[in-house]
């Protein structure tokens, strides 16, 4: 799948209603951006966390995605982040989603979210089950 | 402020974009539900992770929001969720945020989010800064 | 195992050292304590947060043990903790680890850790994650 | 203080206990060691997932230390570990710290623990509130 199919998978689904426009995809790391349009903000004008975490979250699900063996799938386990800076309405953030590992039964991966100047505006780190043909989606 | 002024706060941000509907606002707990929309899903027909932690940031802010002493504001500093099941499209889902910890400079507030007959999807247990009013945003 | 041969067992290793003393083990909840000594503190004569990490790590390893199939192991993927209040040196702390998923993929325990009068210091939340028989430790 | 001056320091405390030996202290990075005796492991001989986490913590407290401005303190108030591989008795790991961010109101330290041939082992990424000289400890 090439980045513009990927793009289009995500069109209808949640990365699609907030923006996520993807960059660069490869094993090693995956890059997109996102405007901060005001139904993305909470109070203040400024990009609600939780835009930020999804923004983050889908960039590291599609990184762990191009690694899976054929027939794996993946889930997301634990996701946490760190909130360092406001990105303002009207910006345009940049999601860089790195491995931080990738093995047979986790992969975890780290999104660095940056703003204006490239100003570091949060950091939230995942950790992505693989699922195995046999097994179930249930964790 | 009443619960339906604050759901009108809410219409025009992200958590109006998401469908958070508010059930219950106390200092001690914060209720709410979302729809489980196609718009917020990721492949499969389930709720997007990163939607599900947006629901349960902003139950978590609002349960900050009504502790604070007049003229402080809050930010939040940390988030982390532990993904527990899967919610299908066209479910409503339900949050209960409760906090953990109502302090003078941070508040920890956890919020389970549910889905059918009550089961445990995620966890998100967020620390929330509390600004006074001569401090600034940056942290 | 009975309680007693659960606490032989942890004496030789990190448990040990730092004094967990396990007070309850059933499969739904996991009770300790532990003296806050000198040499368990950080400078200010107070608890360092590291060994109080360590400390509710031990009970939701332990809680996941107690819960697993015949032959299965088990591995912390995931660990994050809010640090609520100081506890001060001569108390001694007290933890609850209680499960807020038990599956067959991975559990998920919250350990709370109060000081003197029952005051909440820390909220430890971890992800076990389950290996059968088959599979290798290697995440 | 120097770095002989900062060992002196941590030996009857904690860190000390644990055997954390600083390596390199500066404003920018904070470089440690610690042997992987028996009496830090959990059953199967392999480094306790609480020691491991006390050593980073340690590590990025130490960062933020150096980087306070004058009367001020600091707290942790945040810490969250991603567990990638099992260190094995006997093995050095190697902790290095850096800052993802250093504010006026909060500082974000990230520790990698590499054990033998470099592998890593695990990811503690922290907060730490910083306390200006009127503010108490109780966050």
């Amino acid at each position: 799948m090439n980045l513009s199919e990927m793009q289009q998978l995500l069109e209808p689904l949640f990365p699609g209603l907030i923006g996520v426009m993807l960059v660069e995809v490869t094993p090693e790391r995956v890059l997109a951006e996102m405007e901060v349009r005001s139904d993305l903000c909470t109070t203040g004008g400024i990009l609600h966390g939780g835009a930020c975490v999804a923004f983050a979250d889908t960039l590291g699900a599609i990184g762990t995605l191009v690694n899976l063996s054929p027939g794996c799938t993946t889930t997301t386990t634990d996701s946490s982040t760190k909130f360092i800076a406001a990105a303002k309405i009207g910006a345009t953030v940049r999601g860089e989603s790195v491995a931080l590992h990738r093995g047979q039964t986790t992969m975890v991966w780290q999104t660095s979210v940056t703003g204006a100047n490239g100003r570091l505006c949060a950091v939230v780190t995942q950790t992505q089950l693989v699922l195995r043909p046999r097994e179930g989606r249930q964790t």
